[in-house]
């Protein structure tokens, strides 16, 4: 099984639909016209993925699951839009942030645009008497990603030394186990099932494979430490840094959390080399590696409790190998 | 009838409930505790007022609109906090903006917040088969009042010279008369009648009463130009402001566009008294004034065709007095 196959697949599906979800509407330059940007910008849509495949492991077709997995992908790049204006972001995926482009208050409508239009889907027939506790989901998921979003703006906000990896995990279990990988396979289950699947069942599963992507993206964030929108710049309190605060001489410590209280412009400005290297030096990424690979482990095998009791099908082994797909990115 | 009176009894109702779906979770610190900031600050509770009077105009409990009115009151807050951050606010009713307060990342955050806990009142099971209907008519209200947002701030960010009074009347129509009189009216005629009532007999009602309403926020804005946040510095197309560009000498005209070319920080700092004496002078704030009580007299003529076949009761009554209230505003 080709996984990118099937995951390009499952994009090309959700992105067709969803581009009829946004209007050709007046005013189209300062709202209609913004709106299409991101999405058509590229992003693996995992979420989707996920909603999607989940659904037909349960043996329903994915266009079942399709309104759903469209609204997902909406409610995200909502969320991409004003998570660049908190960043202070320049680029996504390599073309202008949408704020850079059209201003923070041209953007910061926009984006929450992208959220009421995501709500659409949800409630045009398609998903029948399920319309309802599928909306409950998203507001469920919604509250989540933005108590997990709370945490990391404003940890970095206070420039706080004493984040624990506890803590990281707690914030991770909200912006990236549930958000990404808990609410799609929970609404993804309850389209296959007609509602019967208890989606309590995805939370292990959810939070080890949750915790090895993000963990994979803080160390493909630190592989690109050059650009202008790294996480050391962002101020990102990255499982690396967790740690290197944690293993770092007195002064180090002081050095870094000198960088750190620089505003994000002066950031920009400075050197990062230094702190990658002692990263490196101190096992930070070290450990960060190991950890995802751990993660990757027990998400493996919080799978078969997951998914186990359904039929054998490409679906299934299509969710199955994703997990493999993950612990691949150290 | 004293009518701020009863809009103060409506709010009490409104915000004694509203506090109920701003749970005490955690992250208290950069999230939750954030959330009542803004409701509990003031401000008169209009949307709230007009949906629970136009439902007992109909002839039901204002208990039964009240999950509505909630949610209307729960998302203008949304709006007033993403407002802020769009317009760079420094106070809000006196106090620290919340972006100002808590930094934009954190406070961009608690807005989206506020606007995903806005939709909870209308699945609380209070208004029943009606649940689905009023959500309609929310996904509406919003898509029309961020229509009417991005023509503003786009106005703004491109400095425009060329707003005429028929584009501001548009903007106005989305921004200030559907979000602030149609949409309530509509919940609460929908509520009241349960769900028979033909909601567009409202339009016109809605539109003179709501271009009555904003252009007396313009005055009052212009009345308060001595605060950071006022309407020039901002850049706002206020109706003044487009007749002034109208009626302006080509040097005048020219000043005044280089002030409006300025940053929004350079504005601050820059007299702005001249150009409310040359609104003066060129007859702006006369032309506004008399636009006022124009669109105050079509409200109190569209008034009955709008309510005029209820029965007469004090909540009708209230409904016609507010549009007296908001003639005087002059």
């Amino acid at each position: 099984m080709d996984v990118n196959e099937v995951l390009r697949r499952y994009r090309f599906l959700t992105r067709s639909k969803l581009l009829r979800y946004l209007p050709a509407r007046q005013p189209a330059r300062y709202l209609y016209d913004l709106l299409p940007t991101y999405p058509l910008q590229g992003g693996k849509a995992l979420r989707p993925a996920l909603c999607l495949a989940t659904c037909q492991a349960y043996g329903k077709s994915a266009e079942k699951a399709l309104p759903a997995a469209v609204a997902l992908e909406l409610l995200h790049n909502a969320f991409l839009v004003h998570d660049d204006i908190a960043d202070a972001a320049v680029l996504r995926r390599g073309r202008p942030a949408l704020h850079a482009a059209h201003g923070v208050a041209v953007a910061l409508n926009a984006g929450d645009a992208l959220a009421v239009f995501s709500i659409r889907p949800l409630l045009d027939g398609g998903l029948g008497r399920l319309s309802r506790p599928v909306l409950e989901e998203f507001l469920l998921l919604a509250r989540e990603t933005l108590e997990g979003q709370a945490m990391e703006l404003g940890w970095i906000r206070d420039n706080s030394a004493a984040v624990t990896v506890a803590e990281y995990l707690a914030m991770v279990a909200k912006k990236t186990s549930w958000y990404t990988v808990a609410a799609p396979c929970r609404i993804g289950a309850l389209i296959g099932s007609g509602g019967r699947a208890d989606v309590a069942r995805f939370t292990p599963f959810a939070l080890y494979l949750g915790a090895a992507f993000q963990i994979g993206d803080d160390l493909l964030g630190m592989a690109q430490h050059r650009g202008p929108d790294n996480d050391l710049c962002e101020g990102k309190r990255t499982l690396m840094l967790i740690h290197l605060l944690d293993h770092a001489t007195a002064p180090e410590r002081a050095r870094l959390m000198r960088f750190l209280g620089l505003t994000i412009q002066a950031r920009r400005s400075e050197p990062v080399e230094w702190i990658v290297d002692l990263m490196d030096q101190r096992g930070s990424i070290d450990f960060a590696r190991r950890s995802l690979v751990g993660f990757a482990d027990a998400a493996a095998a919080a799978f078969e409790p997951a998914f186990g009791d359904l039929p054998r099908s490409e679906h299934r082994d299509f969710l199955e190998a994703l997990v493999r797909l993950f612990a691949a990115r150290t």
